[in-house]
């Protein structure tokens, strides 16, 4: 169960409001790196938790964490838009085509729909995505999927802190940084208790069952005329990482044969040239449908 | 550039057609943990590949090699639809909404869009989403989504694999399956070539502009009666798995003060009632708003 | 700031685990009646609140409350799939094309995706949408936007709850039933204490600018031969229900006359054909074009 | 059925064509505030009507008025691009990425797909979502969701008005507003028509069967140190606006106790240290799988 | 304008309610290649029409018509579903997770969200898309099209009438078909009227400022070892259908080198081990982020 | 099977970079009418392709040309974006809401999430939709579907081609541009060889079962007081284009008559007021709900 408190986890303060700054903050509410996708995604894995208890305590906290950075990005985003509105009117009435320098990397929706509020959409209004809230029943690929998350959720934050001078922002970002440190540690370090062999994902599925010609080759379908051997590295020969194979480094050659799909079926409707078998010759069933 | 070859990478061979199992396949081509995903997201990071030539290379290899299990599974998709829709006709035609047993499991696109062939969507006809394509311009970013994207691929297709009897389909799994098991390595091996220096990513964000308090820091939310010990684990003491700090567990406060945004802008058209300071107090610029 | 509790706010317990109904609670978890909905709504109207206090903290208290209910959802979710992956798989073995009376009504991603937990999708594996949540800037429209979801969330509450025999769940879902109940009323509750000078919303635009001819009118478009006078109903006569004006009824007439565009940009490229203008004469500047 | 007209419902004019116009335009047309939603909605609702006919004929007639609104508006968006093209080809020659001051503002899509012509799409280039479409099948829902598009669509119109100086596009507005203003009153027509007992919707669910202690309770979640006391008014005491209660206010508590799942089922393939109880002890049935 | 008539274009008659008939008919509705879409993309045409006046009328008729289609078709859906609801409680109820044989290939949001009703989606229940609505100021790109919406259209058309016995909607689809038919000649009729300079379309970008060598040659991308010839046919030899050229059949080779991208900016926050140059040395300006 | 080569089939040259452009390059690439979308139609084509094996060899050949020109449009958008970022800062630095003439034009995402790299986006930043690929399984309506696509598809890049002074970007277009020409005509060239008995599609379904009064029929439904034979063309009178009737004009009326459903189910709750039949009388079974 949840509950809430009147204040900011963290100061949001902003110095001189920035309605561009608000659109690229959105990115950070509403965008698959953003935190709308990373605190769902930790509280659905802790709502499906199945196995020891303590991993479910765990995402629970940082689950709950997140819906306090929604809230300072949130309100990032109110503050950036203060007083935009006016502003953009007397932008709007001064423009003709001629000279269109107006509105350029604003978020029209942040007046039109949101009247100077934030959305749960990205840097380029594209609404947030359920499907972006990953929660495998697997807790190791969750936890993948957790540093993945946050790894791209840091670049994005050290991105942003790039594109503004504005010290309060700076602050509030310098916070959300760290934390996104901690984070990527943390699900690093359920992975490294949960111990060597983890790989591969899952490791209840016997790899007796895989197929034990290809499973750590690296397969190369490169034709050109260069040196083939360019794409060398630690995954092309010495001992495999998850330590039950070895690398090693082959041309990439069909052994499947050609499909050979049967004829349309009579009830799908295809077209009539297309009722012969793949050799071209016709096919008894539809001596009917050709003479219709 | 590409090329192709008229066979497929391995045999996909069908004993029993099975629409239903077409269904469930579509989540290996269409899904978030689909094919059409790893292969444009491997693909994408390589045409964006900045640095050392090697990563675009092998990126090329193994982005190239997805669009083979596309069509594998494809073709497989169509192979379990075979002979299906006359089946369907047959069911329709005797059911009756008091014994609705028929068409379960099955996806009416199938037939009803496809023809009898495979869709770029999901088991749920939902489709492909070119938002799950992550090519960030960090190395180890991309590397753990792609860690992630395998792993929860590799679960996806053991699934699979339980959830059928035909050996056809258990044989194409079976490779597909290890193909998993190799990439996995792959990307880890990738980002164990990159060093014990990788984290936290992106590792060319100077740390000391991340705020120092709070960077490596358990934050508990938990309020709750039971003992806030339990969510310990590797993540809340001992040294951080970067080896740039150290774990530590804090219950979780606010030090960010309440938020306080101004009055509606007048041209944003909020209610009258809004247009107050949040101390409820009349803001002067509203005067003429109240008498209109 | 958000804070939470290792229980549950209202008790979730399944008699009979029943992984269809699995697929249905995911309309109130999803959907776009469901909870992330309102939760994501009602916290970003508190995060954009600008205006009387009072509002923000009302709705942090409600929007922190829907958090609870998306987890005993989810929970509901994951306790209806116990034990379901293994008697698919059974099924699954056991299927044929000719009765293909399996897995109907479930949703495939709970296994394949989610390994038997919950998700951030509706009933039929559609992705949450984060345009869903409107957050106008405007109080009162905020408070119809909520109404509406709670209005639409307990009719689904309602369904669900005649759709299932589980004791449980019946328990649970009388629970959340309740809450709409009292929720509805909060909404309304906050129009009421607006008052009556609330529509038409937005109530800060001067009603002068409008056009006054047809404000208050109800415009048939019915040209059938049935009388037309059947949509007669309180919205066609009598005073309106802001009290501004008064109803009528007209049949509906154009008056803006035939839109003519001028023809098409060369830089578009439209056919050569249409580069002439309404009337079929040839525009001067295409001549080039159509000599090209 | 239906049938049209060659001329427009109302005149629409534009003085000086102004492509960024243009884009805010289509959040009238394509947006989840636009008029694709609200005509879907309408003749939906009226297609899916049951019970009284005369709902049916009423929502016929708006829902048809609200095709010629799109039109309008799809006929203003085409006349603010005329020109635009070749403009914006001189002002892409002319930039640099150091004075990048160009095409801000404008959807580059308006040329590059519609050839300077409207879309289905928002004021970003979102495309209109058939999810947005709300036909419940209780008449009472439906209104709300009638007012709140209306409502949240009339907010949209005043802060378009307010963002041109052009008075052929204030006067469509103005048109638009005002039937916005009608429409608003319509819905609350059918509400008051309806009558008192309309609340809770829907009004056939016996509220006997839900909770009788949680149905008019205002739940706190708020556990600061700020006086509890802020959120309190018109919701949180007094007699319910249904009529059928008491308004109340406690502090929200848990009473669900710690849901508890099973451990994972063997065929969705969890990591192996899930496979134990919650407890943190082996279940039997996993150690095989611990020994494969 | 648009105006409408209580009646319908074409008699629906359902003689035996089929809740999962109904599921299928949502693809004609809310599909891509449903009357939705054809309905807004005609319309669209019509309201960008630039160029003679006749299109647009001709475009107008068809638009309206096809909104009457919908509006058969969601009454096909309503009557389909008639009574469903109490027999699917009974399935429900009845129903245990080891014989779940029941609500297969039914749409569980025609009761929940609908309340048997019809939705704007498609038959898995994929909300429609406002991006297949195709405008693209070219009205011969336009009226291919609509070809390709009337084909694909038709096909899905004489697939659900293939799906079902029901003699009242045997009788609805032969006249959805029949229309069908003729809008597929009325868009071809178009087309010969554009007359044989029609393509390749834009017809008014001058064919010199392509590239000369690859206008008219099939490159085959083939490097099997089988006879490379197989792919040949009209459209490898002989003159082009637009009469401008003559088909050759080319093996495709690279001629444009191996692409070099620059280091990443220092801004965007690459890794470290990327900020180097492509042949691995590093570069000047990164030797302090090195250092860093 | 797939293979690479590692070099560009076409060289990609950008003389000046301009972010702006890598935006607009993005509709090429993600956008509905770019060579994702086609790539992808080509292969699932192929791999879904029953029938004649040419038909398969000839999409795998063109379908995998596209992902060649895939890869020249990412790496054009990654030499658009080269040293973009630094520029932005300083733009951003250099800000302020009077003056708001920076970032105009430019996707945020392409440094915020792609580090100056392509995204499979539109020029939007809209996501790349599967529902856009259409594989339907009649051969001719496919060859429509991909004739539409390589229509709109050249229109676009003609678009951008004007829009860019860069010489090494219109030499790229123009190859791009010449392979819409092949394409367009290869499309056709299959439908001339499938012969005058291709329409209407599909060719197998028996045209006796369509409704043979309106098969031919231009219906009008424009009612306005303008002369109605504005719309005559060559699809109002003459022999229809697939040789098998003869169009003809009739202003369209309803023969449907007025649709009349049921009450609503019980089970669905409905509002109160609406469990009456439709002339208005109680219906007997809700009279226990009327009374509840």
């Amino acid at each position: 169960m949840f509950y809430h408190d009147r204040e900011l986890q963290y100061k949001v303060r902003v110095d001189k409001p920035n309605p561009q700054f608000a659109k690229l903050l959105q990115q950070a509410i509403g965008g698959i790196e953003g935190e709308i996708r990373v605190c769902l995604q930790f509280l659905f894995q802790a709502w499906n938790s199945r196995g020891p208890m303590k991993y479910r305590d765990m995402l629970l906290n940082t689950g709950t964490e997140e819906i306090s950075h929604i809230e300072m990005l949130a309100t990032a985003v109110c503050l950036n838009l203060e007083g935009s509105s006016s502003v953009l009117k007397d932008e709007m009435a001064a423009s003709n085509p001629m000279i269109s320098a107006v509105m350029g990397g604003k978020d029209p929706r942040h007046i039109l729909s949101a009247g100077l509020g934030a959305m749960a959409s990205d840097a380029n209004g594209v609404p947030f995505n359920g499907s972006w809230v990953v929660s495998s029943g697997n807790l190791a690929a969750d936890m993948h999927a957790n540093v993945m998350a946050e790894a791209t959720g840091r670049v994005l934050a050290t991105r942003l802190y790039e594109m503004t001078d504005d010290s309060g922002m700076k602050d509030m970002l310098s916070f959300l940084i760290a934390r996104d440190t901690m984070h990527q540690n943390q699900w690093l370090a359920v992975l490294e208790e949960l111990g060597p062999g983890t790989h591969p994902i899952p490791n209840t599925f016997s790899q007796e069952k895989e197929n034990q010609t290809v499973n750590y080759t690296f397969f190369t379908t490169n034709i050109d005329r260069q040196d083939p051997t360019m794409a060398r590295g630690r995954w092309s020969e010495g001992p495999s990482i998850d330590g039950k194979g070895t690398f090693r480094q082959e041309p990439a050659a069909p052994i499947g044969g050609i499909p050979n799909l049967g004829p349309p079926d009579k009830e799908t409707h295809a077209q009539r040239e297309q009722m012969v078998n793949s050799d071209g010759s016709f096919i008894e069933k539809v001596k009917d449908i050709i003479a219709g």
